[in-house]
């Protein structure tokens, strides 16, 4: 799984009819950098996934993705590959908090 | 999910049989980028994908891949990876429109 | 699925029972790039992929990647994860030819 | 599979009903680098692993990815991409130790 | 499929109950460089791959991953993403050898 900063909402009215109903969340993946692990910053790409947990913009989620998605989704057979399984609390680096959701 | 830009197509006349009739869509990855995440600009790599939906050049869709994919071609024994389940319309980032289809 | 260049071959003897009898194909993936999306160049890395169409040498191909690849090989069972779907004639880009099979 | 260093801890209370008990370790990937590969180094992003097995930070752990990573969990059914299947002891490099666990 | 080099190897005595018996080879992915494709260097990455063929450090081998992964283990349940499928005696590239096994 990644961890993944919700950015926004992407809306498609024309869409594969499995997909009804689903709310597609625009994230950006979040990566640990610095030599000593200290940040949390903005990753590389920017993906589409839909919520069942009903997380909104600037929350911090956990995000499956590939066949493991579909397990996750409201319909198991909509066509999916990354899906919100968390909405993240804390991260804890060694003990310190490098994240701690408002 | 990712989002990407339809940017032509590709024919190939010698082909796997189930591939017969799908159309062939070249698309470029989009992401969003800059500090304060204000544009949405073209990303690494390029894939093709076939599109049951019927976009256009110039079209950003929504591409699933992986075996979802299948999920989501006309015929579900097709060997693709990449398939259209949606164009978009509105891509908003905390209320503000990034993007909005033509 | 990705566009590819046929840059060469593999071989190996020693290999899985199953996968006696393909071709294997070293291939490198192909992107548009540019800002304005003109060219067809080499991307990053390279796979090789069983063919069951017969593309040799220079030849763009379209594979397919992932558990997908399986349908398009010639043994449903065999453990391929890349397979040759198509050999492309022509890649058009907003009505502009940017690449055609001689 | 890939070589990852455990760096803390994923909390997330908001999650799906299936990942409740998993454990979920913030983890980086790491590479052998140098011309003659004679470091691990930290690679790019980084990922969230559920981890039956009990590591802790520092260990070295050997992670599965994508659909068999569903075959290495504790519930077959969890939606889960990325599971720890081994604490690593010592990585050999042509008879060299490049690590030994503590 | 990638083609990689062994490096290595990995030992784990704390594993998932699947693993044991699986020998652990680190490889580091190879690809094709150069404007005229001329080198096969490092890539990208480090893997850790199970390997039923018996391949040792230096060795240039062909991995299967993901799913098919599954396929050309030993143990079909094994929770595994990566495995050798073959071992390369040649890369030919355009009738010039690349690569041939000492």
């Amino acid at each position: 799984m990644i961890l993944a900063r919700v950015e926004g909402n992407v809306v498609a009215t024309k869409k594969n009819p499995k997909m009804t109903g689903s709310k597609l969340l625009l994230a950006r993946p979040v990566t640990v950098s610095g030599a000593d692990g200290r940040e949390l910053t903005a990753g590389a790409g920017t993906l589409v996934a839909t919520d069942p947990l009903g997380a909104g913009a600037g929350d911090l989620v956990l995000v499956v993705q590939g066949s493991s998605a579909r397990l996750a989704a409201d319909d198991k057979d909509s066509p999916v590959d990354a899906v919100v399984i968390g909405i993240v609390d804390t991260v804890d680096l060694q003990r310190r908090e490098l994240y701690k959701a408002r």
